[in-house]
């Protein structure tokens, strides 16, 4: 069978007689999260990026999580190339665990996206030579040829880190633009332009599929540019007297050169405080993205500058418990203490799921007495994905004969999608994907075939993938109830022993009440000499049957017997 | 000392001799929830509202959190009566709790106000007798007189529940003015306007303490209101083709009312769906609160309505799981299906805290096909609290000498005191109090002199006030990493068992390996013949640290030891 797989008989993820291209999201579609795409085209598969995700409040405890990559493994032979569009952890965060789990073929992406990836294989102990990192230029529109069938032009979009590409690919089938994550800024802090020159012409010639971002279809409008950010953000650092401390996503890298900028214009020396923001940073600088008109001064060097002539870059936008702003606002960072005459800025929102801790931070920041300014009252941040007008430009050029909204939930899939039939040209037809979904598209055909496996693995710790639902489930259980131990010793007498963590406060009558029942239980089934499995659950339905009636609540019940 | 305690030496809480003003928050200052105040002048306390909060979502598994009231037990012969705002939650909720716990006194509130805490008190089986509820008339601005020094005056203020009150207190020390919850809706579903003549006629006559809501002192301008809002769900629902299914707050009797009269115009017939959409409607309609121009149907009795003819209210604006959207969009509510062509209309926005659930119902909504319809792209909500232009007006108004913003987390009550400061007439003197300070207030002096016990007790099944932080730390630390139980058996010969739960997915290989370093631990033990506890310290020890090396993980263990 192995022999003949590239002429087997056709099943949902083989390869029937007749070549077809197929879009196979396996991550990003229908979330915001863990981008990563396959296309195949007969024997031959490319993939796109390979994201990771945050866990939702009900995936308890994960670190993080990483695309299943069940199809790739399955097909590992038929892979010929990976293209990468930019360095966000939500589309190169999961090539470490995924990478080396694959054989080794080229991977393409432009010089500031390859050294976070390097950056991040070097944290992860793989050798440079195991992964093919191969650079490519954005400004000259670099094309790269994977397989015989994939011919991946790379497009320069805007977005909230440099060097962000979109990309056309042309196919045996016909040709697909995918925008990658963007926005239309037309104030771009390093000047270049997203490329719609390209995507229009590719307009003309005929796009079979457009592939593009969905993240804010729900918002009216325009995205704020960069540079009104910016200029908003000297605005306010003019007119603060005392020390500056400011937060953003350490991964905008433009946001950080502007305040730079911005803090050298107004005669402050920059600090650097925080892990990823000093990382991002180094990368950035070693590989001409960042430029510091002073060098960074160490937080031991400011003694001697006076308070208006500092302005502190740290960790922390999204609240992060471990991260320098929160140290800062909860008053246990060891070496620097706000104070009354300070000014905390937010250059940043609170991602869904984070708006309890930040909220929760700029509470301890008032309180302190600093001054805090955060989005909306003043307009220090803007998203790095385009609102509705920026996705009509974008239809509107491409003019694709078929559309699958991406990169977002459902709401913001189906509103995307409802935006494109509203103008002049819609798409002939719109698929709302999942991930998983085998997408067959040809001049003709435009429709999901099949699935493959697709979804979550969760990386707890050093594990990957061994904590699955069934464990979470056990931690959503106990973390709302409790859990409590009943070990019944039957030799030399019986007796029971219970422990609880997180039920109730340790009270000895309810305890006492708690071993009778369940000891009554062991005795009666010891006397009609059940099976020790037996008495055990026993045990566990006669004190569950109590516990609830007693205290109205069901924690996680572990019965235990020593015989 | 007891029958000296009048003359007695000052304390933080007793009574010195020259008597003065205290405002002593106990809930709801520096928070947003769990409103409750008391007043204290002399030997005699006043208390206002008695309310509930949610937990956040590190309180897990708690049900609500209700208020500490030591001060009040600890003074309880004091208490000469007690009155209530409005019927939300966040002011009554806590009532059950709190009232049995406390001697009888008068209650006064407007009639809706008290025809909720009825509902609530049978609830929990309280008998009215042991409640001694007196009505007030807020459209005649009844007075009434609590003890000898605390005359109180309702007054009307507009919000999102009918009947909602603020008042003028007038003691020996001076008037007060509380808001209470409140905007300033020029066009309130009931014609009722907020009463901003008693206010500015105190104003003439000198108040000494403004305590006014400051929910919504970040935002700009005015509050929506909620005729406009009715207006919006008219135009939304006039344009609907199939059955619509509308969810708001159940409270929300006006709003409730509004879409029962659109209903009727468009001829559509109305059916309330879930229990606490039923309750405030019976109890609404029952004090004369809401009108039906035809009957509620039963979902029973729709089979021979088209679809255009029906419009559903039902639970579920939070996400909250079981309500009645939340299993339609999950598709497991017992008798209705949403299917493609009805529109959901979520007049809501959600409480912080609730975004994930409330985005997730969202999804699944546009999932099943269905029109969504919800803020910010329509305007088919509007909050219950004013706005900036707003709260100025009632500051202008009431021309405090002292301000206390209440009812909002320092960053709300710190805008507050900013934007009072902006005004014309601004405050002598703005605090920014906490839960249990006791703020003096006098002509001459406005300052905290000391605090009371205050905080938070949570109510969790049956239990009220023991689960307690350290309980809900254990809950943390399992829902993170789980649990693991190390049960050492010492005879006959020495084994160690172990159990996990949200640890890892059963794994032979690892708990084998834990089995043997526990048992190693216990053999040296007892081969050192160690003390019991010390070898089960010595497992826990050499097991935690292996369990760290191996998974990078550090499960709440809990090691037994069976003799």
């Amino acid at each position: 069978m192995s022999k003949k797989q590239p002429q087997g008989a056709p099943d949902q993820t083989d390869q029937p007689a007749a070549p077809h291209l197929e879009v196979i999201p396996l991550g990003g579609m229908g979330e915001i999260g863990k981008n990563i795409t396959a296309y195949r085209y007969g024997d031959e598969i490319m993939v796109v990026d390979g994201g990771l995700a945050f866990p939702d409040s009900h995936q308890m405890g994960i670190d993080l999580i990483i695309p299943r990559i069940d199809y790739l493994q399955q097909h590992a032979g038929l892979i010929k190339g990976w293209i990468l569009t930019h360095g966000h952890e939500d589309h190169i965060g999961g090539l470490p665990y995924i990478l080396p789990r694959l054989p080794r073929v080229p991977v393409y992406g432009a010089p500031l996206t390859l050294g976070l990836v390097r950056e991040k294989l070097a944290e992860f102990g793989l050798r440079e030579g195991e992964i093919d990192l191969r650079d490519v230029d954005i400004d000259t529109n670099e094309k790269v040829r994977i397989g015989t069938h994939f011919h991946v032009e790379f497009i320069r979009m805007t977005h909230s880190i440099p060097d962000n590409a979109g990309y056309i690919l042309s196919t045996p089938a016909g040709k697909i633009v995918h925008t990658g994550d963007f926005k239309l800024d037309e104030e771009p802090s390093d000047g270049k332009l997203s490329d719609l020159h390209r995507i229009e012409a590719a307009g003309k010639e005929g796009v079979l599929l457009l592939i593009s971002d969905s993240t804010n279809a729900e918002r009216p409008g325009r995205t704020v540019s960069e540079a009104e950010v910016a200029r908003n953000l000297e605005e306010v650092i003019r007119n603060c007297r005392g020390r500056v401390f400011m937060t953003t996503f350490a991964s905008n890298v433009h946001r950080v050169q502007n305040v730079i900028n911005i803090a050298h214009r107004l005669s402050r020396r920059v600090v650097m405080e925080g892990r990823s923001m000093i990382k991002y940073a180094q990368v950035a600088q070693s590989l001409g993205y960042m430029e510091l008109p002073e060098p960074f001064l160490a937080n031991d060097e400011v003694g001697s500058l006076q308070d208006q002539q500092v302005l502190y870059v740290c960790t922390g936008s999204q609240g992060q418990p471990m991260s320098v702003l929160s140290r800062l606002a909860f008053g246990n960072h060891a070496k620097i203490a706000l104070r009354r005459g300070d000014t905390v800025i937010l250059s940043s929102n609170p991602i869904p799921g984070n708006e309890e801790a930040v909220n929760l931070v700029i509470n301890r920041l008032y309180e302190i007495g600093v001054d805090v300014v955060y989005p909306p009252a003043y307009r220090v941040h803007a998203s790095g994905h385009g609102s509705q007008e920026e996705l009509a430009t974008v239809l509107n050029l491409a003019r694709p004969k078929y559309f699958l909204p991406w990169h977002g939930e459902p709401r913001h899939q189906i509103n995307h999608a409802r935006l494109a039939q509203t103008l002049p040209r819609p798409p002939k037809r719109t698929l709302i994907a999942k991930n998983g979904d085998i997408v067959r598209v040809s001049e003709d055909d435009f429709k999901v075939t099949g699935t493959v496996p697709a979804g979550a693995v969760y990386v707890d710790g050093l594990g990957v993938g061994d904590v699955g639902d069934d464990v979470l489930l056990d931690r959503v259980n106990m973390s709302q109830e409790g859990v409590m131990i009943m070990t019944a010793i039957l030799h030399p007498t019986p007796h029971v022993e219970i422990v609880s963590r997180g039920f109730v406060r340790s009270n000895r009558e309810l305890d006492a009440q708690i071993r009778k029942v369940a000891l009554e239980a062991v005795e009666q089934g010891m006397r009609e000499k059940k099976r020790l499995e037996d008495v055990r659950d026993d045990m566990y339905g006669s004190v569950r049957r109590f516990v609830r009636k007693v205290t109205g609540r069901n924690p996680v019940l572990i019965p235990m017997i020593v015989d």
